[in-house]
């Protein structure tokens, strides 16, 4: 079959790769659409040394599996878990010690034509919802991940650091809270497509010190840190989203003088993010800003990096 | 008057201080016993550049003030506060964006005869606690600030890194919770200290990773930062209690994708502090290492830098 393949750093198209085989517990999906996120950008920069088949945003369509799953569209969550282990036993599943991660970790992903997905990480996706708009579950659900480790309401005064792809779902769930939400990035047509939404915007240089309640930083850099640390009051929090492949320089003493709590924020829920979508209280087709072939992916990956882009599909 | 004097990162006894001034809304409080602590120490290793009279914890007596005041003995909070800016007005008031810090931040501190005190900021210390233990409110008030931040039960397997001054009475407090308590350190007399209370111990190089709950680190060291940090399980709170005079480098990916909070932890509720205190909840005593007078104050510092030294007071 054909897939993006990932090795030291380098992606390549391929066409020599089997079909995976299907453990028990899986589906063996034929992957329909797929969307390029950081964090696959990240990984051919190092972030983590992962060698498969990349990509783990995805609807597909069920081709072998249990017979009530055979011909559902579905989407699927990302950790492949154990079931046994101390961080599943205690329901923490998405931080199983023996985990897989699609695309990221022991597990090839999805910008494949077929791919082994466990059916308890299995979304039916209904016909009301339609296949592009399906794709965005999964960054979604990590956007609303904030608001599982957090109450946020309209008392609280808060920032979003960066407008691109996970920005962007972040402002859109963030703004359904009724807090008084910022939103900041260099990109100006990135800030456009929320300003015309009613959210408000502005440029980086021009976020305030000390002012914001909680600042969730987006931006996938250690500048993006430090703004969002300043830009908190005392006793606020940051919430990194994040992730990347270098590391970052601490004021700790700063830290504890202020009082500022740090959130690291990842995997959310799936059904709340499917829900969302279908109720159409999140809108996500705006963010759709190229879409590629499958073979055509490595260019997709340039699109997907050049500023001012959003989201890129595959079509497979 | 008398004093201990900090100035470039060197301390001295200086005998040419006038009496402060005592401003409107302030007690001259004539200092009886004070305490050293961690952040004294780093101060003369450059934590902040403070140049004047050095301590915070402390035990006088109101010698001018409002008649009510008079003769009282009292224990004083650290930040004299605007009461305008917003902290202030938000009832973050040991946040104030104008505050000067007892003996740390412009304003002179109480390792000196006597101190000008807001009247605001003072407790009364009745008559059935004794100078010494009153002189660990401020400490106290600082441990028992993780409790204000942190809902902790016994369901909660908790770590206090460092059986120093301030993990002493972290792990105190924390011990009335109920939670799996254990605290580790490197000096084993520190750790016997709490063993023979009941409380469990275990040398550092014993640590377990991704284990616990919630970890304090009391070290003041990067390196106890990593220990912390690697002792928690995934979505574990780190809770950062020590200031100290360096940066940190910090794998923030790790953080995320394991979905740590860390938390900074300052000041706390002295009313509760002393309330304990007095109702012999916690006991302070017995890690009174030494006492010195004021004069003989240097040495005092030696000895509270030594490896096993818990509190050392300073008579006044």
């Amino acid at each position: 079959m054909y897939a993006i393949w990932l090795e030291n750093k380098k992606l390549s198209v391929r066409e020599d790769l089997p079909v995976p085989d299907r453990l028990s517990g899986e589906a063996l999906v034929r992957v329909l659409r797929a969307g390029i996120c950081n964090t696959d950008i990240e990984l051919t920069r190092g972030y983590y040394p992962f060698t498969g088949v990349i990509g783990h945003e995805f609807v597909g369509l069920v081709e072998e599996g249990p017979d009530e799953w055979i011909d559902q569209y579905v989407v699927g969550e990302i950790n492949a878990v154990c079931g046994k282990c101390t961080s599943c036993l205690d329901l923490r599943r998405t931080h199983c010690t023996n985990r897989t991660v699609l695309g990221i970790y022991n597990r090839d992903g999805v910008f494949a034509e077929f791919a082994a997905i466990p059916i308890e990480n299995l979304h039916v996706v209904p016909s009301t919802l339609s296949i592009d708009t399906a794709t965005f579950t999964e960054p979604l659900a990590a956007a609303l991940q904030i608001q599982s480790q957090l109450n946020i309401d309209k008392s609280d005064c808060v920032m979003v650091l960066g407008a691109g792809k996970l920005g962007q779902l972040v402002a859109r769930s963030l703004e359904l809270t009724g807090c008084d939400l910022h939103v900041f990035d260099r990109n100006e047509s990135k800030l456009n497509v929320l300003s015309n939404m009613g959210i408000s915007t502005g440029h980086v240089d021009t976020i305030p010190n000390s002012v914001f309640d909680i600042s969730v930083e987006c931006t996938g850099s250690p500048d993006g840190f430090n703004i969002a640390r300043r830009s908190l009051r005392p006793l606020g929090t940051l919430v990194m989203k994040s992730t990347y492949a270098s590391n970052l320089t601490l004021d700790v003493s700063d830290l504890v003088v202020d009082e500022i709590t740090l959130i690291g924020s990842r995997c959310g829920p799936f059904d709340l993010a499917l829900d969302m979508l279908i109720n159409k209280q999140i809108e996500v087709e705006d963010l759709i800003h190229a879409r590629y072939p499958l073979r055509q992916g490595l260019d997709g990956f340039e699109t997907a990096k050049q500023p001012g882009i959003l989201k890129v599909l595959l079509d497979i």
